[in-house]
């Protein structure tokens, strides 16, 4: 095999495929990267079994081939060459040279047949949306799935299509998190759960432009993600979803509106009195005066402030703060509003809407 | 005591003196802040014993006093305060308020009297640079101090004034680094030797302006370092350091001038072959042809090769890329000279004015 290549174009490729790569695994082939030019384009690919990634890449093939490389080793290389054009050469003993102006890399390569290429994947079932949306989304979500793997399906996140809308939901049995965006075509109603995993990675990747569109397919067992030069792959996860309808209620007692930076502030203010180990909730108490954030902890004492907007019943009630700092975070209106029923109740912070609904239980105070 | 400040103002005097707050300590009152408002100014001040540091920062005294307050928590919590007027209030039994717009926080302070001032230092003997020269010296330097207090005289570097030059070296066993700079004035002579650790926090507060002065002030125990608003009192490191003048030479058999950014670019990338528990060498092979680089690893082997001007005998020399990397980081000029004798003799990297001059013992090979 023998290629070459601008240095710049090559590096892009190798940085979104190196997203597949696992940090950790016992299959040395796994850690590699495959450059696939047996064909008449050039494509690198990762998989880990889970995830897999594969791009292609502008470029010239002087002799066509195949060949694995050390997806860290690879990238360090390529990363420390001059913007110039770059030559990779291999043998039929592997030995694979990287030629660059006067530097000559000579390493050793993995056969290419040993690499598992990316499943097969039946393109009937999609959706198409930008690049923009996706990356949202996913930031507006991903944070409320659950940490470790006591429930599978908590590591995930429903895809939902139903009614020419998209609905994307984590859950982490403290929280809720829901964001909905209305598809500009007619699509069959689809239901998945996507590794959360995935969804972090695919969102490294995308440009977040709003012109360039991602074409997102579903099968029974995989979804596939479309862009640019680049296919994700990912397995979903089995199992049945939560009801979360069922969990959702519009009622209400308390309902204020207020501004949600200031909000946000009080309560990145009140973690400073919190250490690790002591879980103090912060007490939320809202009269016709106004709105009061207090805390106290070992450390010391905090109390706030903010004006608001309220109709219906005064209330006192106790969150876990990084809870509402999380869900504040990810929007980006200027004023929310949050809706209450009482202390041992759901919280609720969702638009006019519903374009995003943030469920947060209280803590017993 | 009361006090108001502006928030910016007070973060910024926070910044400055959290550098000498020690990360652990077995002393809780190390770790705090004094803020000393007894007389007619308002200053902060934190000492870990070794180094210490003095800032005056603007407010109004409503109520003279002063009061040690957590260093890490007192920052955390005024960085996250809006940025408007900031109140500090002090009872007899301690309780600090600190208040801003519609935040009260309540904390635990402890007593002023417990904190140990800077000791007090005799301003006689002293020089004075820009701080930009200062900052600059510090970081083309630092890097060869000895890592681990074996030798504790290693991790330090020596301050040498002498004839209107101050000279600055640290040094490892493997490497020495000086920098020289002319004083405007004339002053006595002087050689200390100054903790690595001082030099690392000062040139972090350090602003680098060419323009504004620092004042060095030495004495038999301690140097002293002003400049804006501040004040840093470091403890000398006891003890009479190397003789560097005789580990110097200006003899040589081989003399090349070559581009640094392409020796830095091609020494660089031979470090990708080297995983810390194998200490391979760079070999360099310079001839009538030019220079080549080359190394030989478990991972894989390196050639580059460089244009260079040359002077004198061929040579084949081994070195720790490291060595040669951390000295050309920190050389701002185009090309360098690099003076060489034998494969087992030193490497010199120096400039036609001795301004820089920095020694690496080659390796075995």
């Amino acid at each position: 095999m023998k290629l070459s290549f601008e240095k710049q174009a090559l590096l892009s490729a190798i940085s979104i495929v190196m997203k597949a790569v696992p940090s950790r695994t016992t299959m040395p082939i796994l850690e590699c990267i495959l450059i696939d030019a047996s064909d008449e384009e050039i494509k690198l690919t990762a998989n880990d079994m889970e995830l897999g990634i594969e791009t292609k890449v502008k470029g010239n093939i002087l002799d066509p081939g195949k060949i694995a490389i050390d997806a860290k080793l690879f990238s360090e290389i390529i990363r420390k060459l001059p913007d110039s054009q770059v030559w990779i050469e291999s043998d039929d003993s592997l030995n694979v040279s990287i030629d660059c102006e006067k530097s000559s890399f000579k390493i050793a390569g993995r056969p290419g047949d040993e690499f598992s290429y990316l499943p097969y994947i039946e393109k009937e079932h999609y959706i198409s949306l930008s690049q923009f949306t996706l990356k949202e989304i996913i930031r507006q979500t991903i944070f409320s799935i659950a940490a470790n793997e006591n429930n599978k399906l908590m590591t995930g996140e429903l895809f939902e299509v139903k009614d020419d809308f998209l609905r994307v939901i984590s859950l982490d049995g403290h929280r809720i998190s829901i964001r909905r965006v209305q598809l500009k075509d007619h699509y069959e109603d689809e239901k998945v759960i996507v590794p959360g995993k995935t969804l972090t990675e695919i969102s490294k990747i995308l440009s977040g432009e709003a012109d360039r569109e991602v074409l997102i397919y579903f099968t029974a067992n995989h979804i596939l993600f479309e862009f640019d030069d680049t296919v994700v792959v990912s397995r979903l996860i089995e199992g049945q979803y939560f009801n979360v309808n069922q969990m959702l209620s519009n009622d209400y007692e308390t309902r204020i509106t207020l501004n949600k930076q200031e909000l946000l502030d009080s309560i990145e203010r009140s973690v400073l009195l919190i250490r690790e180990s002591d879980k103090k909730p912060i007490i939320i108490t809202i009269t016709d005066m106004g709105m009061e954030i207090a805390i106290q902890s070992a450390i010391g004492s905090l109390k706030e402030e903010i004006l608001i907007h309220k109709e219906g019943k005064d209330i006192t009630i106790g969150f876990n703060p990084k809870f509402l700092i999380d869900a504040l975070r990810v929007i980006d209106d200027e004023s929310v509003d949050l809706y209450m029923v009482n202390s041992k109740a759901p919280c609720f912070i969702r638009d006019g809407e519903e374009n995003y609904i943030y469920l947060i239980l209280p803590v017993n105070i």
